[in-house]
């Protein structure tokens, strides 16, 4: 894999606190050595590496041993291609060994309680691979843009999330932010692929326009945000995601490369092989 | 895809209140007209059909149409393949539709519960295709054949179930319950495996022996629990286990035919498209 790229997108995405998202070519391919059909070769490949890298992690969890797990927030403008993540590079994994959560507009219920309580109840397990479509993020995003919560409530809430995921990291979870960063014109280019094919109908919302029209207080929002909370424990990564090919083998080897840096091995048997090959022969 | 089976798996697999599990051949492929290769081709073809139906479904349920799901029941004794049914079948399917849970022995908090408790709380949402890696049929096989519960309240929990069951297809599940079904012998050597690759290590217990020792006993609480429990709602198939390959394209098979018979459909649009093409076309 290692001449596939020439750095490494954990080197090439990694956003630093002076970030500046209008500096970041949407459609550019930091750090990838090739082209639209060697990156859909290198996602086929690496599909099975990360399957048995997450197995790993999985199996350690479920005998007693490294009780970590990972977490992958994935956050973005819509139509960024999130779903496509998910469906495409997560997709390559046991599904016994995922959690997936799409948080929406918080309930009523969750409302009543601190920001973070519905999110720590989504949290993976043992040995998961976690995956949020969208987050607590969307407290300091949409709740800044659309002004749900007062600004200076919005500030204590980056250093409520950067203590959030040091606890996370310090409990054994190797946690990876992912914006998906797509332009104003692909955004435009993709809702109106939307409103073209009645399969993409269920897709659409009338409301994406009215998120649409708010664009630079989002890519705002999100700046700060990402300025605010991008830590060594918890680093946050901007995927250039205009081609959707490229966002994906990031994303892809983001999680492999963090699954690698847990140095991870399949556990030793917890119990006598010899006397349970006997035991099994005398049954 | 009509040609690969000669007979659905959904009528050839069926298991009626009158079934004699000893009579089932565990290496048989009924209905399939094919061979080991064969089968995989047939795997490989159905993961787009599964996978796009899924996407169906998923669409209707998150636009206010249709809110039903599907529910995948799977029980089998150890090393009969569940896991890979989960790998192979169910991982075809995007990640954000699938309710994955295994269930382990009850932990105190659910054995205060009714024993339907814990299994309530893992059902899948609307759109969800919902997998239970075991499930409420524990408690009719293990319970059973380790006297967890008196023989009269086994009796009143197979009524239970199917009450259960039928609330469920009443509120909109499709509900397919599969028991992978193995021989004694193929056991014997799954389980040696084991006991032969460090990677393998992890899946053994010393306990599946003890287990083990109890055939009988298990494939007599099998064959009770899905008599009593096979109706037509909810029907059980017994799928053939000892050949992987075919167990495999059996269930998916099922799962194709199970989201076929619901007649999905793209939900039409929510909204006035040419007037949001206007709206796009303004931002």
């Amino acid at each position: 894999m290692a001449k596939t790229w020439t750095t490494p997108p954990s080197d090439a995405l990694r956003a630093s606190s002076d970030l500046v998202l209008a500096d970041v070519d949407t459609r550019s391919t930091p750090g990838f050595a090739g082209d639209k059909a060697y990156a859909a070769q290198t996602l086929e490949s690496g599909r099975e590496a990360l399957s048995e890298l997450q197995e790993k992690l999985f199996a350690g969890s479920r005998t007693g041993g490294d009780r970590g797990n990972v977490l992958l927030v994935l956050q973005a403008m819509d139509t960024a291609g999130k779903g496509g993540i998910v469906r495409h590079v997560v997709g390559a994994v046991d599904p016994q060994g995922v959690h997936h959560h799409a948080f929406k507009a918080p309930t009523e219920d969750e409302l009543a309680h601190d920001f973070l309580w519905r999110i720590r109840r989504e949290l993976p397990g043992p040995g998961m691979l976690g995956v949020f479509d969208r987050s607590h993020y969307e407290d300091v995003l949409i709740g800044k843009v659309r002004e749900l919560a007062p600004l200076d409530e919005i500030e204590r809430r980056y250093a409520q999330i950067v203590e959030f995921e040091d606890e996370l990291v310090a409990n054994g979870t190797t946690v990876i932010k992912v914006m998906l960063h797509i332009s104003f014109e692909e955004q435009k280019k993709r809702l109106a692929e939307r409103l073209e094919r009645p399969d993409k109908f269920w897709k659409y919302s009338p409301g994406d326009v009215d998120e649409r029209n708010l664009w630079t207080d989002y890519q705002g929002a999100y700046e700060t945000a990402i300025q605010r909370t991008s830590t060594d424990r918890a680093p946050w990564f901007v995927v250039p995601a205009d081609r959707k090919w490229y966002a994906r083998v990031a994303v892809q080897r983001l999680l492999i490369d963090a699954l690698r840096g847990r140095d991870l091995s399949w556990p030793p048997a917890h119990f006598d092989v010899e006397l349970e090959k006997t035991r099994l022969a005398a049954s």
